[in-house]
């Protein structure tokens, strides 16, 4: 039996050389690519040939009906996200969705999530067990993020913070803050990337204490150590533990 | 000035379509490419024109020495990493080497980490707010591991558990599903994928009671739902907390 395809593409930070092979090749055969604007934009000129759809902002569930509704038709379809489609993404609402249109198989492609490029920009601060948090409460209610914060600080993981403020939320990195800094020390090493991937990049580390300060963007990924993380040379590490065996005495002041 | 450049690349699950075209590049440009044996066999034909280096498993440390050698010989090195660089890799360890090696510029290639290849596989467990935990007590003491996963239950946090078994350590997932069924409901939605994006992947999803019994190899990656967690027609699906409006009765009874 052969099933109207839908595929669920993550797309990586933005550049096209950070999309895998599978995801580009899909993105190559589909007949319509549907996404928020923003990210169809970022979709290189030979994919304008194709049909596009969109919808604004926080209209995610009538861009999954888009998608569906085209794929019911024949169309071999495409919904990008923006990292991986299962991070955020739309994977899971449209695998809700699908019940009303059951001719439709759902393919979920995976790609690079922010917390992997945003640390690759960093150094290595997810090096170890980790957390990924959101702080946007358009669907969370606050004080469960505060509790997740707080598990997360006492269970000892680094952790990728994912919506860190927007123009009606500008104070949830500092409220975050707020909720760490009862939790762990004010020396603990951050840092946050902004525009991974894209034109403008911008990242800084900086302690805990020193983040509740910073303004950022919603273009940005924001990274808390653990009790195993320092800032070596302007990168900030996330040991893993191993006993390192030096050939100089040079790490002896380390 | 130009440094020696040495890339820390991660090569996603396996295939060679689920590498990022950026990852790709640099293999196709770099002169050694160093990696665990079973990674570098993963490689396609055309790179064993290259010099390649390799070392058994858990000498992570004379591995990384080897490719910081190459580098500060002059050499374009690439060390690569299964999944992401930066997520359980070597680029942690190779930042805190670089010491000795001052002439060594590092840059970490992030790719498609096993939380995110193997969740399309399964669905979307990891559709909202997650943890990542290794079973592995080689590095890390086991009441840590403990305290970890006890912190993301109570966090309400999915989970994607890597490292769940080795010949050594045959009982750590049913250890740590003992600790997290203390914490949360035996019904609790969960699932496995062994060998993602290799010949001859298995996946399979179960409750958190019937996750204990499981065997499963070094080679697999565990999800545990959870409280918006459901089974929905064999994919594991984590809700974001859309409130669905649906265009039929059907929704009624799901």
């Amino acid at each position: 039996m052969t099933q109207n395809k839908l595929f669920v593409v993550g797309m990586g930070p933005g550049r096209e050389d950070q999309m895998t092979g599978e995801a580009l090749r899909i993105l190559e055969q589909c007949d319509v690519i549907v996404g928020y604007t923003v990210y169809l934009k970022l979709l290189s000129e030979r994919f304008r040939e194709k049909k596009q759809l969109s919808t604004p902002m926080r209209q995610e569930q009538e861009r999954c009906r888009m998608a569906l509704e085209e794929a019911q038709k024949g169309q071999n379809v495409a919904m990008i996200c923006s990292g991986d489609a299962g991070i955020y993404g739309m994977a899971s609402l449209l695998y809700e969705m699908r019940k009303d249109y059951p001719d439709v198989a759902l393919e979920v492609i995976p790609g690079v999530t922010a917390a992997s490029s945003g640390a690759a920009v960093l150094g290595a601060p997810l090096n170890h067990d980790f957390c990924v948090i959101s702080l946007s409460d358009l669907l969370t209610p606050w004080p469960l993020i505060e509790r997740r914060l707080r598990m997360a600080a006492r269970g000892d993981f680094a952790m990728a913070i994912y919506n860190p403020a927007s123009r009606k939320r500008p104070d949830h990195l500092r409220h975050a803050c707020d909720i760490l800094l009862q939790e762990l020390e004010e020396s603990c090493p951050c840092g946050y990337v902004e525009k991974i991937g894209r034109e403008g990049t911008r990242s800084k580390t900086c302690t805990l204490r020193e983040l509740r300060e910073e303004k950022v963007s919603m273009f940005t990924t924001v990274f808390i150590g653990n009790s195993q993380t320092e800032i070596l040379n302007g990168k900030l590490i996330t040991k893993r533990g191993y006993p390192i065996e030096t050939t100089t005495d040079f790490r002896r002041d380390y």
